[in-house]
């Protein structure tokens, strides 16, 4: 790799991250993307792990795989914990598992773009955050896989010990694009998928919550498909709770205002808090976090670091925030890498331009709105226009081709493939043997 | 469920206790099968999952779904702790999860089949199974796929910051199929897979050694195909080590003899060691543990209670034992089965005599050894056969063409869709911010 050409950072593999470095791809640049994970995963499609319709290989790629080809690429693993703008560095720890006892690592950079991300947002709760997981990474998506299966096994269980079946209630925190993803797809999975698969408790008996602190589901989206979407999540079988703002999650009940709801799982997909490195460049942010960046999404005094995705507070033209979306990371890593390539060739800084080509929501099987500007669907059209945008992005051919041969057999059969408990923590927790007495006897 | 029929219950949904159960399916019995996990995995394609070319999701089945219409068969999540033979009742530790302070769980089986399998076994050092992992479930595919790539993230960065490539050295102990597979596999991602992923580090400067006590690779096959299969391991690339006894294992090298050599990653595929549960029945076992059964598989006094599969010790009439694959156990499996509805017709008992259809190793891409009796093959054809004969048996239709797929997409691009470093643990461990200083610097 040439060092006599500019050293260009990135911090993040997510969409940001990842497209900024295929714009510079093969250009008279020398680049870094660092990340902490070795892959990327497609976001959209996270909830489809969640829920065991797809494998975790089937929608994240490792890294290095998708920039093989960019020969001035480097990929390196690891969490950047600082950033030094006045000096122009950016700080990793030290590798402790091959190098105990080592120093930290400062990298030092020309150009910087940041594309490290948000998580959801406990409102000054984390505690809730073990008993109602959010839903942003692969791990994430198998241990809710993990919960949601084990909900079902475990009841299945107590009906045959008990001879009771106790209530099994998913409950679905925050009605944006990802909870009404995950309540319709659950209510699937109970009344469909797993209908012939246990002998004593009926699955289909489960019940689905979606709650929503706010007056309708689908807050960003026009008001007439917010309508449509909750009509489809109630034809499936979810019950919306709108207004509904949540004050206590336990690990077997959430609160609402007044009513303690019984649930099995809960799940976290509201609120947005951006990466904590965006609060330490000492630089303007938002409440949710996120940098307040100027209009070529460059960190206000540093015109050689760039924010991008989600941990970007950008305004359109029209006034609104740029959404937290895949297609706007998209367009802002293209837009960093494109102006770094700009300031080489002496060109003036342009202004991020968000171009909306419409959003779409899916609800469940056959279910889902979409809203391209003037043009607003709903159900089965909208559902397919889902389909094949999303696969149609899903980078890599295999897996474009694995994810409909999936969805396909999905939906024929109702059968979903990757229903499996996996994970370290034990299926079930047991009492040592000499705790264990009396013996409840079942034949 | 009708409840004035026999009940019998399976522990295990291995092949051993799955196609018993299959055998049973829909016939005048009550059956109840129990697993600590809820799927059946392939267990001859693990390795896949281990080297990153296959999915969890891929080569592992929901136990419920494949049994989904026996509805005579019920499926319990559960770890069966201890068997009283005399009262013909099985216990299992209480759900502590859902039922904290709760009792312990007495079923009573009319018949009983125990198929709880075999792992590896560490001669007397445990403590060698963290540092050393062996590959007998997913999660331990899975961490051993976590532990490869890491090696040479690790080594990467390692580069990238002192300049200089630390050798990466992969030991795999015991060839045994299992060991010879993983040996086999390590060299292909090294050398082709991850050729171009790397800018710093060269990966097919990475070595793959593996260690057997004896004096030949696969010793339970015929002696010119052991030393097929030495030399293509050797054409591959993997160091092969012959009468190599392990005497201690490090974080970082293992000791065979007087030569310590560095490891980064070490593999454990040594010797047999069954289910603890055999041993807690009281009745004589065989220096592995496994359970000297009758000619019919039954315990000795208990002719209502079978063992199949690993845990089962039986001798072929050649006087050989019947060797620990998926079709020895399958067929012990459909054995007991089929000796319960005999029982009930009143017929006699047979005696279980083990079909050897031939076995096959693979070894590599194109590289693979077949012993069909007095036909042996070595080879692009050995690994053909074995090829299809594994996705032949591998449950699910839709699983074989995604597996199918697969493969062919490795095979001709190089390609391991799976290379995904996931789990609980941080990929790298890192010291607490104010225990760091001084800095290293890198541009």
């Amino acid at each position: 790799m040439a060092n006599n050409v500019p050293h260009v950072v990135i911090v993040g593999g997510g969409f940001g991250g990842l497209y900024a470095a295929k714009k510079l791809a093969n250009k008279p640049v020398r680049v870094t993307l660092i990340d902490r994970k070795n892959y990327h995963n497609f976001q959209p499609l996270l909830y489809q792990v969640a829920t065991a319709g797809l494998s975790p290989g089937e929608i994240a790629v490792p890294i290095r795989g998708i920039l093989r080809k960019a020969r001035n690429v480097e990929v390196l693993l690891g969490e950047v914990t600082s950033v030094n703008l006045a000096q122009s560095k950016i700080q990793l720890p030290p590798d402790e598992l091959d190098h105990p006892g080592g120093h930290p690592i400062e990298i030092s950079y020309d150009y910087l773009i940041l594309g490290t991300g948000a998580s959801h947002n406990y409102f000054g709760h984390p505690e809730w955050e073990m008993l109602a997981p959010g839903l942003k990474t692969i791990e994430d998506a198998t241990e809710i896989r993990r919960r949601v299966l084990l909900a079902f096994e475990l009841a299945e269980r107590s009906a045959r010990i008990e001879g009771i079946q106790e209530p099994i209630n998913f409950v679905v925190v925050g009605a944006g694009p990802t909870g009404v993803e995950l309540a319709g797809t659950l209510v699937e999975i109970a009344r469909r998928v797993l209908a012939s698969d246990f002998r004593t408790i009926n699955p289909a008996r489960a019940r689905v919550l979606l709650v929503e602190a706010g007056p309708r589901v689908l807050a960003t989206y026009p008001e007439d498909l917010s309508h449509s979407a909750e009509r489809q999540l109630k034809k499936l079988g979810v019950e919306v709770i709108v207004n509904g703002m949540v004050t206590d999650v336990g690990p077997d009940h959430v609160q609402i205002g007044a009513d303690k709801i019984p649930s099995a799982v809960t799940l976290w997909s509201a609120g947005v808090a951006a990466s904590p490195l965006g609060k330490k460049l000492g630089v303007p942010v938002d409440r949710a976090g996120r940098v307040q960046v100027e209009a070529d999404l460059s960190v206000p005094g540093y015109p050689n670091v760039f924010v991008v995705g989600d941990l970007a507070a950008v305004t359109q033209k029209n006034g609104k925030p740029v959404p937290g979306v895949a297609p706007a990371a998209i367009q802002m890593g293209k837009f960093a890498g494109n102006t770094v390539l700009n300031d080489l060739k002496g060109k003036p800084r342009e202004r991020f331009d968000y171009f909306d080509k419409g959003t779409l929501a899916t609800i469940g099987r056959a279910a889902a709105v979409a809203d391209f500007g003037k043009v607003h669907l709903s159900g089965f059209i909208a559902w397919l226009s889902w389909l094949f945008i999303h696969v149609f992005f899903l980078i890599g051919f295999k897996n474009r081709i694995l994810v409909l041969m999936e969805w396909a057999w999905a939906y024929f059969t109702f059968q979903r493939g990757a229903r499996l408990i996996t994970g370290n923590s034990n299926s079930i927790v047991t009492k040592a043997a000499d705790e264990m007495e009396p013996v409840r006897k079942v034949s």
